[in-house]
C-alpha cells in the first residue's frame, strides 16, 4: 500500500487533495450530465467511440474489405498495423504492385486471425511490421514472440515462394511525448525477432537504429505524437527498404 | 434548472443514486491511481491517445506526407474524410490513376485547410465526400456550406480542368447503434450540397438513398458501427460511382 511510502504529512496532503479533487470531480460530473456521461467516459458503456470499439469495428470492416479485393499476381503487400495503413506506399515507392494491408491498431494476435487471407493471393513480397500494439497492451514478450512465429510459419506453409522482409519494430519517444512503453522492451523483441527472421531465412530490416536518435528515442523530426510517422518519416522508410523492393 | 422538471420523490431518489455512485466512483478512481488517471480519462491532461489529439496529430501526419508524394498527370482523388480514407480505392476500381487522399476524423474546415495541396497536383478527377463530422460536432449547417463553397470555389479557380464529383453525405443508423446524429440534418446539408454542385455546374452523386433501408437509416448489412462501412458498404458504393469514372 502506499501509505508506507509516504511520511504522513505527505500523505494527509495527497489525502486531502484527493478529496477536494474529487468533490470538484463530482460537481464536474453532475453538471455534464450525471451517471450516463461518468460510464460513457470510463468506458463502462457501449460506446461505439470508445477506443476499444472503434477500433474493433474498424477491424472488422477492412479486413471484411480485404476479403472481397481481387487478387492479382505480382502482388507486394505491406503488412501491419497503423504505421503501415497510414501511408500511401505505392505512391511513395512508384511501384504499381504495391498494396496495403495496415490495420490501425493491429496486434501480432489480430494480424495472426486474418493472415490466411493474406497468403491466400500468394503475394511475390509481404514486407511485415508488427510488435508495437502488443507492447502497448503489455502482452508478454514470450507470447507475442510465439504469435510472430506462428504468422511467419503460416505464410511460409500456404504461400513459400513469398519473398518475406521482416521488418524491426520502431522505437517509440517517450521523453517529449506522454508515451508508456518502454524502448527496452522494444530492442528486446527486435532482437527475438531478429533470431525468427534467420530461423526461416526470411530477410530482416533493422529500422530501430535508423529512427533512433542518440538516445536510443524516436527521433522527434519524424513524429508528432512519439509513435506514428509523419512525411519525413515515411521517406527514411522509404530509402530503407526501397533495396528489398523487388521491381 | 433539472429540479423542476422532476417530482420531490425522483429527484431525491436520483440524488441519492448520484452520490452512491459517485462515492463508488471515488473509490474506483483512487484504486486505478488517483488524479492523474481522471485527468486522463476525462481527456483535461495532454494524452497523446485522447480522440482530439490523436485525430489532430493522425491530420498532421497525413498532410505532410500527401505534401511529400509526387504528382503525376491524370491522376484520381479520393477525397475527404474515414469513410474514404479506409477504403483501397485503386484495387476496388481497378484503375491505377485513383490515389486516397482521406484524412479520418476530416471535417469541411480541415479539409478547405489542405485543399491547396491536392489542386496543385491538377487531378483528372475528384470524388468528394466531406461532411459527416461537421454533424457529429454540431457545427451549423450555414457554416458547414460555407466552407463547401470554398472547397468547390478554389477548385474551380486552381484548377478548372479538374472534372469533380461531389458525392451526398451517407446516412447513419442511429437506431441499431448509439450515434448522435440525426439523418434529418444529413438530409439537409445533402440538398445544399447538391444545391452547390448544380451551381458550380459539378455531378452530384446522390449516394445516401443507396445506402439507406426503407426507414431512411444506414442498411445495417453495410456497417458495423452505424457510420464507417465494412466491404460490402464498399461494393454498393463502386456500383454507384463506377459510371462517373475516368478510364
Amino acid at each position: 500500500m502506499r501509505i508506507f511510502k509516504h511520511s504522513n504529512g505527505k500523505y494527509f496532503a495527497s489525502l486531502t487533495l484527493n478529496v477536494l479533487f474529487a468533490i470538484a470531480g463530482i460537481i464536474f460530473i453532475a453538471h455534464k450530465g450525471g451517471i450516463p456521461y461518468l460510464m460513457q467516459k470510463l468506458n463502462l458503456a457501449s460506446d461505439p467511440n470508445s477506443a476499444a470499439n472503434s477500433r474493433e469495428n474498424y477491424y472488422r470492416h477492412r479486413t471484411s474489405l480485404f476479403k472481397l479485393l481481387p487478387n492479382s499476381p505480382n502482388q507486394i503487400v505491406f503488412l501491419g498495423d497503423s504505421l503501415t495503413d497510414s501511408a500511401e506506399w505505392r505512391e511513395l515507392l512508384g511501384n504499381p504492385h504495391i498494396i496495403n494491408r495496415g490495420i490501425y491498431g493491429d496486434t501480432t494476435t489480430s494480424l495472426l486471425n486474418r493472415i490466411e487471407v493474406v497468403v491466400e493471393g500468394k503475394p511475390r513480397q509481404i514486407f511485415l511490421l508488427i510488435g508495437i500494439n502488443d507492447i502497448h497492451r503489455e502482452i508478454p514478450l514470450k507470447f507475442i514472440v510465439e504469435n510472430y512465429q506462428q504468422i511467419l510459419a503460416t505464410i511460409r506453409e500456404k504461400s513459400p515462394e513469398t519473398d518475406v522482409v521482416v521488418q524491426s519494430v520502431l522505437p517509440i519517444n517517450n521523453q517529449e511525448f506522454t508515451r508508456t512503453m518502454s524502448n527496452e522492451t522494444v530492442r528486446e523483441l527486435n532482437g527475438q525477432i531478429k533470431a525468427l527472421a534467420e530461423q526461416f531465412s526470411y530477410r530482416y530490416i533493422d529500422l530501430f537504429s535508423k529512427f533512433a536518435d542518440h538516445r536510443q528515442q524516436l527521433n522527434p523530426k519524424y513524429t508528432e505524437d512519439g509513435v506514428h510517422l509523419n512525411g519525413e518519416g515515411y521517406l527514411n522508410w522509404k530509402e530503407q527498404i526501397v533495396p528489398y523492393l523487388q521491381e
